[in-house]
């Protein structure tokens, strides 16, 4: 094979500030993808895109050529419109268990190709995974089979989707070179739409728990999406939402899966609420139902309904009881006030440590270990309420939890000013 | 092993344009030596390098811990003094052959561990195995016994001086991240400083067939070079030298010896005299004796002696005949007029095409391939007059060299300026 291009050329043009061609870009990701480009030069090259950034063309370029360097889904010959959700991931963000049935319920197939944690964000599928029976891998015919039948997938996604992704983000993991906005839009991008979704609901988070702490930051990664979802023929919107504290009461597996259980039975944390409903106005317009009501499908049943049959095509039992731990540990207020701070960085760290996460990808999860919290900011307490229950299998884990969370919080006289958590929608 | 840092919190640092701390540099290059940290880590540190900078006390740092890599030569057990020169490259740069002898010729040792060319700038080892015999290995017997009989010795540098180099060197060439002022001086300062001489000059060259075209960026490298040198320990110098046009009328190997024994003999190229002599008088100077003549040395025959010594004790024979290409082009004159500009890039890599030198480390070189020039900017021509001589084994390959030199000199009606070939010193 005569190559097209010189790697070095190619590293050089963007370490001066230059841009890449289509042809350069479509041939360095399919070299890299064939091991021509070796990861050495690769790394070299993300440092100089991580630092001398990309213009738009050449982020759609990437992007598109990483959805080529594997298959791409095709649900056109669904008869349901399809519609899907993706969240940059912050603590307690169990969002997708309640909205994907929720969305289903009215008619719509919600294909859902999630991952597993690793660091202080959780992951989808190890939440699901709490439930006795369930499980995540899926042959193709089972998913297609469900998203007919019951709408709502919720599952692994398999590795022949942007391959190129896969390897590219793992070797920025390791050269510092993770937290750069054209990078991370196609990655995120590459795969949703080799998912081959008919359109598409993000949503983006900034703050102390967020990927991208600060919302300028969080916004142009935003409309960097939005701009490539539309452009490859994906109707796109994005939520700028605040991931400063964490979201709903539940931060673990299972304790998850029970505050999701508790919003499609219509209760639920306020915050989980809103975003909930929120989403599925969004994901419902784009599937072509600008008048669906999903606040009352959370009210009448029917996403509940929708649920159980979810968690029961994928082998799950959706009556079982969930795991809890055998080991727990309650931090009580040391004064009267109201809590003024709450960080979710540092309380996303501590069920990290007491098991809910896991440190590296072959580790497996707790599924009873967490934290739950019985306060959020503004809540008025006393001097002896409880604040927080921390829960582990192994005791030994509080003392590394506590020392995350140390300082994470404040008990104050007066509330915090009231933040809203939807900042923005960017269409 | 414990290690003490992380290699991606280093990277991190760099990337944010933060300065790393002399522990965390010994450890980056130990590690990195030791195959710990990976060539993907440290290829994307070198781009955060080569965007971001190093500060000087970085510098310093890096070129320690790569002289810390490997072993360190001691010349303090010699009844002689030692100098040694370093050239950063450029098109018929020939002059350590004439210089070694030269300065050796006072009584001054000169422990000349020299290269192989690759790309377009030759090699001193390449050079002189066009001799007869000549051979580049030395043991470290043989190496001190002829640094204090003879004083001038050119051979191979073993690979235990300064291995951190040679394997960021390596990765370097393949990431687009050769021409950065910390990495280019810490390399070459390394290698140099571990090669354990008392004294240094450097001849550092900018114009189109240097390593760093633009006379500022030179000059910042020449004096992070001296600071550096003279930090550690040896004297060190540096003049400021122009690299537009070739050096002498030699470009290649067998033929650019033949120059050098013109010098040595007293006559040879009014450029390549003017930098040896002056070369010459820095570093007997850096030895003790400033009063040193090195021009009237060149005249007498001292230097000629010194340099048949150094040959023969290399197992060479300088009378013996030098190899001549077997076919030769003649370019001539077009019109009458005055040479006006004949550029060193395009011939070195016209000469490098003739097989002067290698595309690939393991390629040999063929010692009688090169260049002849009959002219130099300034010269008065008429039309006809032979300007260039190319010299190969193969007449095939000539149109790709004279492919390279089109365009790459001018005829014009008046004389160009006169431009100083020696433009500063630096101490």
């Amino acid at each position: 094979m005569v190559e097209r291009f010189d790697v070095v050329d190619l590293i050089r043009t963007k370490r001066d500030k230059g841009a890449l061609t289509t042809d350069q870009i479509d041939w360095l990701v399919d070299a890299y993808t064939r091991g021509y480009v070796a990861d050495e030069q690769m790394s070299a090259m993300t440092m100089a895109i991580f630092l001398n950034g990309m213009q738009r063309d050449e982020i759609r370029d990437l992007t598109l050529a990483m959805i080529a360097s594997g298959e791409r889904l095709d649900f056109s010959g669904l008869s349901k419109a399809t519609t899907d959700k993706h969240s940059t991931g912050g603590v307690g963000d169990k969002i997708t268990l309640p909205l994907a049935p929720l969305v289903a319920s009215f008619g719509v197939a919600v294909p859902q190709l999630s991952g597993r944690g690793l660091g202080h964000t959780g992951g989808t599928l190890d939440k699901l995974e709490s439930i006795p029976g369930w499980r995540a891998a899926l042959t193709n015919d089972e998913f297609m089979s469900q998203l007919d039948s019951v709408g709502a997938v919720i599952c692994a996604a398999g590795s022949g989707l942007a391959p190129a992704d896969g390897k590219l983000y793992a070797l920025r993991d390791i050269t510092g070179t993770v937290e750069c906005i054209p990078l991370i839009a196609s990655s995120i991008m590459s795969k949703k739409i080799a998912e081959g979704t008919a359109s598409l609901v993000l949503d983006v988070k900034f703050g102390s728990g967020a990927f991208m702490q600060d919302p300028a930051r969080a916004r142009e990664l935003a409309e960097t999406m939005v701009r490539l979802g539309t452009d490859a023929g994906v109707a796109t919107r994005a939520l700028l939402t605040d991931m400063d504290v964490p979201l709903g009461l539940a931060i673990g597996n299972a304790n998850e899966v029970r505050e999701s259980v508790e919003v499609l039975a219509g209760g639920g944390p306020a915050d989980v609420v809103e975003l909930t409903v929120a989403l599925a106005r969004e994901m419902l317009d784009l599937a072509g139902l600008p008048d669906a009501d999903p606040a009352q499908a959370l009210k009448d049943g029917r996403a509940m309904d929708s649920w159980n049959a979810m968690i029961r095509a994928q082998g799950g039992d959706p009556e079982a009881t969930l795991p809890t731990p055998s080991e727990t540990h309650t931090v009580v207020a040391d004064r009267d006030g109201v809590i003024d701070r709450l960080e979710a960085l540092p309380f996303g760290i501590a069920a990290w440590r007491l098991g809910a996460g896991r440190a590296r990808k072959q580790d497996p999860v707790i599924h009873s270990a967490g934290i739950d919290l019985h306060v959020k900011p503004g809540t008025a307490v006393k001097a002896g309420d409880p604040l927080f229950t921390l829960g582990a299998e192994d005791p030994a884990r509080f003392e590394r939890a506590l020392e995350s969370i140390e300082g994470a919080w404040s008990i104050a006289d007066t509330a915090p000013a009231a933040r809203p958590l939807i900042v923005d929608r960017i269409v």
